[in-house]
């Protein structure tokens, strides 16, 4: 068996981590498997860093960020190299030259495009443990590029696709996928399994585990992904195509606080009024979460949607910029509102899911602001401040504790 | 005109001083020169990435600290490339993969064989200051190598070669190349200019300005070397092929403190016999300076020679070992001696300079333990307390300071 394992920079944070991971690896490799690992930067290197270049320059260049930032887990790997060969285990440290990691050209946020397996191959023939930079990768100019949020997790997933891993385990802090994050709900409990889709409607919800560009990747290319503690030996929670236990209608409830609502109300009721909004909206980089259209009174229109908390400031400042293309009548911003969704792949072909989640928040005294749906998820804005209750009202309505 | 210049580590310790190194190189670019810089890693950073992997294994493998060292210059020269675009000037980072920066395969101590120019090419043809990794390379099977003591100095005089640049600039901390040792001669004199082989046995001898690795190189592929301050704007040391102006005897004096002479008394006088001595200290990776040979009594020898002080114990043991192999009657072990030496290209054409040297050490009753002499070079081996005196009395003797 071939298996690719990935450990985030806690994982490496010091000597003894690092010796935690080699031994782990060692045990997998003892076994006769083959053994590819992919590690971050050390604990806070890569915040290190960053700060050094702010100290040189406010706004360095994304270049030459990317530069400086690839050293981070490249001494990873060389350290973690000598942590295996001081355990008597031969390995062999890789970066994104060494191993080929194409990408896209954009710096900071490069896509990966193809992995030469050659070199991976080369050594693990030899029965080394391969250890390659996560994060980073090179374009077409022969230059560094890095991979952004969660980008060695993305590695981790491509490497296991390109060398046709049996297997791709991420380890991180806690040891899989809850039906609700246990810090709100205490009877949450850890999932054995969960499908592709109700993972990355998770991670995009603000689960956190996993970014959700590795696990698209992952279900693109058809990668068991298991996510781990790399403190404990417990099972993971597996991610699959189709999950084959007999399953709860519900696999999870979510919930993200860092939200603003905002309505632009009163729009003229015309084509192209949405396109308008929200091209400007684009043109500012802000990312627009949920979605409302209604129609107002005398032939308006009221659009609401959701950001980022952070960005409402600037969103309500591009909207009032553009107020003479837009023609609105009254622009509201309110703050403090939260997401809570119910994801399970089972609703599909259970109808009334929705019913029974406002029908719980109902019965909790919850107020909803907004509501969005997809095939295996209902999403409802709320007000920050009920989110737990909320999160726990869904989570003991659909016996997800049982 | 096209200028390759090469800045140390505590050229690029901190904030202030990569601002320093960006502006002098500025000062050139903007005179239409293209400009190339050569790095090393900033300050103490070497020696920190030496202690975090000795921290990780007491031994670690040649090839993984060569991987761990490398993101040194490469921290260095992303930093730097930030501080010329914050100063407005376009310049790029580029480390051994991207420049193709090709050397033998042995880690740790690599030999530069070819540099690919393209890449620096171009990126000069659209105005950009070059900044280049010092010191380290790739081989053959793709993985990053070191190019040991002197390493940057190494890389900048062969990209001077590659590049045909029309000099090649060594920033230090001494403005140039003395007459003799500062700390030691109060009256020591900068030279303006050198040769490349009276530079040589300088720097073989201990002068420390720059690594003889490097001035071969110069000598080689014909490369105008200037050793300056990177604090000062002073002119500093030219070394070229031969010396225009009219020369004193002798350019320079230089001392090196730490040798041990070992003396093997009684060696039976047969074809061989220095052979084996000198090949088992060889195996035993000891480097061996200064040899005298001398015909004994009885048809046997006695060979002396010097190494590095700390070396001495080891000498003394491998030659113990060998004891019935190489047949000798008595092994003598002189520590704390030192090595004077005059230096000048002007030695040839005039008889009479060693003479001159002995009767000054004579006047200074200084007793001279061994002799050793080339072309442009006498060197004596005095006791280690003698050195000041020594290196003055020469000094004057050959009117170095007028």
């Amino acid at each position: 068996m071939l298996i690719v394992k990935k450990f985030g920079g806690t994982s490496v944070a010091n000597k003894e981590r690092i010796y935690n991971v080699a031994r782990r690896c060692i045990d997998e490799y003892q076994k006769g498997n083959d053994v590819v690992v992919i590690l971050s930067a050390m604990g806070k290197m890569t915040d290190e860093l960053i700060e050094m270049a702010k100290n040189i320059n406010h706004n360095p260049s994304k270049r030459e960020m990317d530069m400086l930032l690839t050293t981070g887990e490249q001494t990873s790997v060389a350290l973690a190299a000598m942590a295996f060969d001081a355990l008597g285990v031969p390995a062999i440290s890789l970066n994104a030259f060494q191993v080929a990691m194409h990408t896209t050209s954009n710096y900071s946020n490069a896509r990966l495009k193809r992995i030469d397996t050659e070199r991976i191959r080369h050594e693990l023939d030899q029965r080394k443990i391969v250890i390659v930079t996560g994060f980073q990768g090179i374009n077409k100019y022969g230059d560094y590029t890095t991979l952004g949020r969660g980008g060695s997790d993305t590695t981790a997933v491509a490497l296991a696709a390109a060398l046709k891993a049996d297997a791709c385990e991420i380890y991180t802090d806690v040891d899989g996928v809850y039906t609700a994050d246990p810090r709100i709900v205490r009877n949450a409990k850890k999932l054995t399994e969960i499908t592709y889709d109700e993972m990355l409607d998770l991670a995009t919800l603000g689960a956190g585990v996993l970014h959700n560009r590795s696990v698209e990747m992952a279900k693109k290319y058809g990668v068991q992904l298991v996510v781990r503690s790399s403190l404990t030996n417990e099972e993971g929670t597996v991610l699959k195509e189709e999950v084959k236990v007999e399953r709860m209608l519900i696999s999870g409830v979510a919930s993200d606080k860092n939200c603003a609502k905002i309505s632009v109300v009163g729009l003229s009721d015309k084509p192209g009024t949405a396109f308008r909004l929200f091209d400007a909206l684009a043109s500012a980089n802000i990312n627009v979460d949920m979605i409302l259209q209604s129609v107002g009174r005398d032939n308006t229109q009221d659009i609401a949607f959701t950001v980022v908390g952070d960005y409402a400031d600037d969103a309500v400042k591009v909207i009032e910029d553009n107020k003479s293309r837009l023609k609105y009548q009254k622009l509201e911003c309110e703050k403090g509102v939260a997401k809570v969704s119910i994801v399970g792949a089972g609703m599909m072909s259970n109808p009334g899911v929705a019913a029974k989640m406002f029908e719980c928040l109902y019965n909790s005294n919850i107020n909803i602001k907004m509501i969005s749906t997809s095939e295996i998820r209902v999403t409802v804005l709320i007000d920050e401040k009920e989110v737990e209750k909320a999160v726990n009202a869904a989570h003991d309505i659909f016996g997800l504790a049982d």
